[in-house]
């Protein structure tokens, strides 16, 4: 990881120097590099075996979700990021737009320095879904009739198809056989569905100077996620209604009354159910590989996420 | 030109259902299709030469430009654009960013399906440059000691680099000789850079029917163009102090006032000599290469350019 990010910072070297000082203020917000993980273990050959070659893709993928999260900031008015200002609040956000725009370039530009343009068609292809998925949850914001469908194809696009194209590039660059190279892609599919939703449970009971970010936020935003469709689903009517006419915007958002709602209709454990049912789906993609390098690194990635879902306040919290 | 708008909606199939619409918006909001046009004739080899190859890349190059003029919509808060509301207008700013980066990436994609990782580079060095002359743009706005330098590095960057590239890549895959594909790359730079300078005049001295979008925006948004810059020299001191407080928005904008003073100190002339002059060194690159397809083709170019500008209503307008 610190190879990582020594490289990244040298990537910004490429930027003219006013948008330098912004790119590299990016690249330190972030955080838990999550899909350089995935990178990295999915291309595992032992000790010693991460190659140029796959910390330049990690790069890549970090590359276009710092983008990504820089243009989501824009569009959720967020003010803090990993416990720092977004980078739309610290330049601005017409600014903002176009650095976002200038990393998405630099880093398919990265994956074009690989022999074959398979790189760069992965991750364009995927940066495009990303995009779509993005755009169809901001068309979607506030608006009342989304389905669990609905739901689970906007986080397959927005998050799950990075979280695939990094374990797809990881062990195709690994040298791994075609099979297992599908069936990882198809781990970090599920995996990074799982992560989504946890993520989204985080926003209502998560502890914020632990995540970094305010709670709530997808409430405030009329974004509709797993814990308010459950809630939405098992609220008697009346109740219903006002928490729909809160997600519309027409009455003042309370996050604390959600909370304890959620609390007494066990919200939490649905959503967790959900969570822990898509780490066994990812498990289970890979049982025909147990002997293969980098499944027990993969596998302990879902072990993890149990984990710090098992760490959030949970019922307790309001 | 009808193939590639046929070519251009055809990869639209490839977005997501709820995108497709809005990127269909995008690709008939364009017009001029000049970068397009600068593919097909530095790749031109005689009647018939168009080969699907550079419908391709004419494609992709002008996706990136169609994503820049959404995302730089956004930042200028743009009503129209060739007569037509602009896509931030149409679907919210926060969608356009994302609609944005939706194009970008599918462009590049469209450049993996190239045999090598050429276009794919020099597209996404080309994006990268771009953006970075915005973003400089956007950081200078309302700031007034930018100089005739810092002018010309950010319309080289944020216009001629485009330009550049599409008769780079036209060349390139025309199949001409590296010398060729060199100068005719220089030739696009400058061109580019005599086509801004144009439009910044057109800012100005334009026809609002006819150019399709609100006159004095650069002006309104403190944007520091050749003509305001020239007129900044001219000034007396006095009546210069008042329009920099315009240009940093303390004072209301008088455009119409501004127009009379460029008439007076003769700003027109000036620009135009600008033009002119980009104009020769666009043409003087070609000297050696008189005999070779494209090149009266691309002369011709200069030749439109100069009419364009001849026919703005200049001096009598105000």
């Amino acid at each position: 990881m610190a190879q990582l990010d020594a490289f990244l910072h040298l990537q910004l070297d490429a930027f003219e120097p006013e948008i330098r000082g912004m790119a590299d203020y990016c690249v330190d917000t972030t955080g838990k590099r999550i899909r350089p993980a995935l990178v990295f273990l999915s291309g595992w050959r032992g000790e010693g075996t991460i190659s140029p070659d796959l910390v330049r893709v990690a790069a890549v993928v970090e590359l276009v979700h710092l983008a990504t999260l820089v243009h989501d900031d824009i569009m959720d008015e967020a003010e803090m990021r990993r416990s720092r200002r977004t980078a739309a609040r610290e330049f601005g956000s017409a600014a903002a737009v176009l650095l976002g725009d200038a990393l998405f370039s630099h880093a398919l530009n990265l994956a074009t320095s690989f022999p074959t343009t398979e790189v760069c068609q992965a991750v364009s292809e995927s940066t495009r879904k990303v995009c779509a998925g993005e755009i169809i949850q901001t068309l979607r914001r506030g608006s009342t009739n989304i389905t669990l469908s609905d739901y689970r194809r906007i986080i397959d696009l927005k998050t799950a198809e990075l979280f695939r194209v990094s374990c797809f590039l990881g062990s195709r660059i690994g040298g791994f056989s075609d099979r297992f190279v599908q069936q990882a892609s198809q781990f970090g599919r599920h995996l990074g569905i799982a992560y989504q939703i946890y993520d989204d449970l985080a926003d209502f009971f998560g502890n914020e100077k632990q995540i970094g970010k305010t709670l709530g936020t997808d409430l405030a935003s009329g974004k509709i996620t797993l814990p308010l469709l459950i809630l939405m689903e098992r609220l008697p009517p009346a109740q219903r209604t006002e928490l729909v006419e809160e997600i519309l915007g027409r009455r003042p958002h309370q996050l604390g009354e959600r909370v304890r709602q959620m609390n007494e209709l066990r919200i939490f454990e649905a959503v967790a159910d959900a969570v822990r049912a898509e780490l066994r789906s990812a498990e289970a993609v890979l049982s025909d590989f147990s002997d293969t390098t980098p499944t027990p690194l993969l596998l302990r990635l879902c072990e993890a996420l149990r984990h710090q879902m098992a760490a959030l306040p949970a019922v307790g919290s309001s």
